[in-house]
């Protein structure tokens, strides 16, 4: 897995790249046939949509189920990253987002660098989304929804949304979206299980509920260059990671031979990890929401 | 406007006809530029969306605003009913949905004549839906979605739905709708502004949100056959009519030419079209939930 010349400077352009179908179906399946058992687990890790029993979000799964643990170490997502920064990457945050059938809800539009920076600080926009589609994703079920090359813009005003759907979130104002969207238009890949959508941290992009029957369940793997490791621990370690460690690659077909990985979360989250704690380092440079890297700012 | 033998059969297999850019983006201007003065009214007949300002429902327009009241009279828009009716129609319904840009909410999965059934007592399902684009429809901005046959089976067992969004309606279970779509599959016209549906009162339906900057204003026509008025006013006169007065269509160019009609209500509700009034009849044949009329069954 190299991207080519080409596509980089798709990536540079539009903010994204999209592989329909990477993965096979026989990949898949253990992934799909481990979400029910995540699911139902009564763990912090279980965001649930607000008013409904449905997983919003899973996160860190990585740390206690050995099919997405190998996952996290595949090549086909970690690589990509590895060349687009030029240096190793580690695991900043590791989610399987439900938008389940009937109840799957809205995500506002936002970046995820704007949440990264505010809250976690992590210094520049060397970070970026790996998802990939545990179910197939059509116009029906909620698809991601991105504004062509807004992560140019770097990181922008947003506020932190803690009332419309049952995750914090910094999201971006109507005005700066319609501007946004008059410049770039509106793309929303759609496509079979097992297609990976690699997109930059500063790209705005916003998801509507999802009514359908059918679940999308998609894992996002957010991975950020080792030296641009965040500087404050404000949110819990399942859900903004502080083991800086790059990630060792397994081989291509990690996900159909039972390579041996690590679960050290099996038997639950360390009492640690549940706790936000406070880095001295971060207060000195007053508050978050200000700050504008230039990295960011030149994304 | 006469409908095909093609088209009439197309209509009872999948419920639905679609009709794209049927009118001119010039005979849709005068009412494009009128849905601002409609919905800047503070008049009982605007619901708006939970916790906005933004409209998601103006009714019977065609009461108080004169290019809507030419619409609501236009062949292209009724004759195809009357046609598949077989007899004169009346207007049951008049609204202009908003589904505004950024806060235009979902509609449930649903049927209309369930509620025409169980709010109004209408006796059969002879009434249709025949839909107008105002904007130009496409799959970001919450268009229709469609269950293909669903009218097939008549009236579904629905419950009445008032926390949801700010407008109450009698809403399909989850189990029905997943098996109703493995069967039908679904469908999502889009299409440019101008465009009409003409869809089955007990086609099965839903929109999602409409997180997009675009507005996706659409006017919908719900006609009924005369015969077939309703036999109870429970619901106000400006959701349900009361005037079973068979509509007269004006000429074909009715939106470009400045042809006459009454518009009764433009210096404000009548106090008798806001009460919900029982009528004795209603009462006789018990809870309208249970009642499974006969032609609603077949339909």
């Amino acid at each position: 897995m190299e991207l080519r010349h080409d596509q980089l400077e798709t990536f540079d352009r539009d903010g994204y790249l999209f592989f329909p179908g990477l993965f096979s179906a026989e990949e898949m399946r253990v992934l799909v046939d481990e979400v029910p058992r995540l699911y139902a687990q009564r763990r912090p890790e279980n965001v649930r949509e607000k008013g409904s029993e449905a997983v919003r979000t899973n996160f860190a799964a990585h740390m206690y189920s050995r099919p997405f643990a190998r996952l996290a170490r595949h090549p086909r997502m970690v690589r990509p990253a590895v060349q687009i920064f030029g240096e190793p990457v580690y695991m900043h945050q590791f989610k399987v987002n439900g938008k389940m059938a009937f109840d799957g809800d809205v995500w506002q539009w936002h970046q995820d660098y704007g949440t990264w920076l505010n809250d976690d600080l992590m210094p520049e926009a060397r970070a970026m989304n790996v998802a990939i589609f545990l179910d197939e994703v059509n116009e029906f079920n909620g698809p991601l929804m991105f504004i062509p090359g807004s992560h140019k813009l770097g990181v922008l005003d947003a506020e932190h949304d803690v009332a419309t759907t049952s995750y914090p979130l910094w999201t971006i104002n109507h005005d700066t979206i319609a501007k946004l969207v008059e410049r770039g238009g509106l793309v929303a890949p759609k496509g079979p299980v097992g297609s990976m959508i690699l997109f930059h941290s500063c790209l705005v992009h916003a998801s509507t509920s999802n009514l359908s029957p059918w679940n999308r369940v998609s894992v996002y793997l957010s991975l950020c260059a080792v030296s641009n490791h965040i500087r404050r621990f404000k949110r819990p370690e399942y859900i903004a990671h502080r083991d800086f460690t790059p990630i060792e690659c397994l081989p291509d077909d990690c996900l159909l031979k039972d390579y041996d990985v690590a679960l050290p979360w099996q038997d639950g989250t360390p009492a640690a990890a549940l706790q936000p704690l406070l880095a001295s380092l971060s207060e000195e440079k007053g508050p978050a929401a200000r700050r504008r890297p230039k990295a960011a700012r030149e994304a």
